[in-house]
């Protein structure tokens, strides 16, 4: 399995495109995608289990439920959440993007993030379908994924060939993570698409499996968006026996979907807010997967330790502490702790005492910009990751200075 | 029941100090505080509930276990925890304590707040025992109070006189809130005296209770410190018949004790740690108890809604969104949120929905230095009241910079 270019247009019967149609002020700036293939997929979505949700999510899972679909629309600058219009707005958003393309309304994927509460004019959407559609092409993955793009600072598309059955698939996403440009949710959108055939049973599997270990696994400040949405199309382009059972078939295409994911991932967690480094915390020793990962997470999402990595403090007592009070059933005076990058590895912490470590190497290691923070608990098998980043004051200024 | 002075000196029988013994290199920073009852008292204490504890905790809880305790001793500057010597330290605190005002060792409670996993030096504590034993006064709470602070930027004391039994009675508490010097744990130390008289079993029956509704509803960033603590020392030195009982008497105590904590943790919320506001969000409307507390605090502990508040942007969604993934049962299609402050009072969403609203108005009201945020679930008669503040740039200085 290699990773190759084109984003979610490297799949065989996909296209895409981006542009600015105006629901943005500035023109420089695209605000809405999509993305079509030829073929009805297979499809696939998992949603934020927020109670408040917004409108999209509402319509996308409805046009999702027989499994199928072939486009996805989205637009930035706006979530449609908490509106009187909401539903209304993203069914018309379908039903434009359905006649655009000649395809049923219900085979439509719509998403939509951006502020909360403020309702989202149809107008642009409706005049800039045309220009949208007649932008298709096989080389505007990014274009697509420029346009669902909020304080994100950076395109986030991967993508990765694999061989299914002797035939050559492929698989790829395009994401936007933590961020809003009308300061609101982050929100977190995925679209992946891939050419291998699979039901759409085993691909909801699929994804749902993959998440608990990718996405479910981020953290950028602890707040759940209204408007997150991971979907997948699979259009069987690629001429694979359609894998609708749990072979080795399902394994490969589970791996090269964890491949793309794990990129988007570390790439939404870098670019988290206000973020200068991304934060891994591998805990391994766990009793069992929901211990591990509890305690992953507790790390990854305390405040305090989140602003000693942007200060590259190797104060390791907050990571005992977040571990301590994360819920996991862990024993404290078993766990170790060390810090790693790219500078090295230094251990801080053995059996639940704080070790004398060198300072200054400390230092080096967590002033890189990817950092893990080790964790053995030495009760068990099991390992879990977690990802985030640091806690910045730009994060403060993201958030909190926006309409000041 | 009135609010009077003198902290946890108001009760008779209670005397108090606070030195600088040297843990602290700043030398103008009191280190080291005592509380002493006359009397042997009626002791009850909560602690945290992280797995990872401090080692004054931990003795604490057994020289307390038999419901009677005599004195205070705690020190700022170094929290005694993930030390191989802790138990040992803060044994040797009580036994310092303990020779120095003629009581048991058993009869000492102890407490330490700072920088966790470098380990206590106890030789100022010893050459300071004379000293602070011989400060001891009744004008002293204050003294007590700033030796307790680490990054407090306000001594936090209050006292309450009430009646029992025909009696005048007294309560008073000092605390430190979240914050940390050397930078650590947010740890919030609260320490409360009373000459009413009650059983001990009584005295942690309406600590516990009113804790569920003070301390537990503060959150400062959601980092749960290792050396959390509260505790009440009742010397029953006011000479009222002993509360053995849920009687009136039981009632009376619990609404002074309610009058004191209700204004520490006001106080403690409202310094923490580069807090410029302080926010309440109350809840109204909630099926049970759990919905109401969990939708409260799931408002006051968003980083998101922390990071608005702090701009003055009145931008609801954040409050919905906060609400919508708190885990409380709600109802986002009845929910109604209005802010309020000294300036005035003004509705932003009617059930589920963003309704237009003055944003110069909402603006003035936010910007004040206590904001309310009014949420009505609409679903029943329980209420509840959380507390916090903004999350600031000062926040992120304070614990990512200090060792930079």
């Amino acid at each position: 399995m290699d990773y190759i270019d084109g984003g979610v247009c490297a799949a065989k019967g996909f296209t895409a495109s981006g542009i600015h149609c105006g629901i943005r002020k500035n023109k420089s700036k695209r605000d809405l995608a999509l993305i079509y293939s030829e073929k009805k997929a297979s499809a696939a979505g998992i949603y934020t289990l927020n109670l408040v949700k917004g409108a999209p999510i509402e319509v996308t899972k409805k046009n999702i439920s027989d499994g199928t679909a072939q486009a996805v629309i989205c637009n930035s600058g706006n979530a449609n959440t908490c509106n009187a219009d909401g539903k209304e707005v993203a069914e018309k958003m379908c039903v434009l993007a359905g006649k655009a393309l000649n395809i049923s309304p219900s085979d439509v994927i719509v998403a939509s993030t951006g502020v909360i509460g403020v309702p989202l004019d149809i107008s642009p959407i409706e005049n800039g379908m045309s220009d949208l559609a007649a932008n298709l092409g096989s080389n505007n993955s990014r274009d697509a994924a420029e346009a669902i793009m909020t304080t994100d600072t950076a395109v986030k598309e991967f993508a990765v060939s694999f061989k299914l059955d002797g035939k050559e698939c492929k698989i790829g996403g395009i994401a936007k993570g933590s961020g809003m440009i009308h300061p609101n949710l982050a929100t977190m959108l995925v679209f992946i698409t891939t050419d291998a055939a699979i039901s759409p049973d085993l691909l909801h599997k699929a994804l749902y499996s993959d998440a608990q270990k990718s996405f479910n696994m981020i953290s950028i400040d602890g707040d759940t968006s209204t408007n997150d949405m991971v979907v997948v199309l699979a259009n069987g382009m690629a001429g694979n026996a359609v894998i609708d059972e749990e072979n080795e078939d399902f394994n490969t295409f589970k791996q090269a979907l964890a491949m793309v994911t794990e990129k988007l991932c570390r790439a939404i967690a870098k670019d988290g807010e206000g973020a200068t480094r991304l934060l891994e915390c591998c805990v391994k020793g766990g009793k069992d997967w929901i211990t591990a990962k509890t305690a992953a997470k507790s790390v990854v999402c305390s405040n305090l330790v989140k602003s000693m990595i942007f200060g590259a403090d190797a104060n390791c007592g907050r990571i005992l502490c977040a571990l301590g009070y994360s819920g996991a059933d862990i024993k404290p005076e078993k766990t170790d702790v060390s810090y790693e990058s790219e500078k090295g590895r230094i251990d801080v912490c053995k059996n639940g005492i704080v070790i004398p470590f060198d300072e200054d190497k400390a230092k080096e290691i967590l002033l890189c910009d990817e950092i893990k923070i080790l964790v053995d608990l030495k009760d068990g098998d099991e390992c879990a990751v977690a990802r985030g980043c640091d806690l910045t004051y730009d994060y403060v200024k993201i958030n909190g200075d926006y309409r000041t």
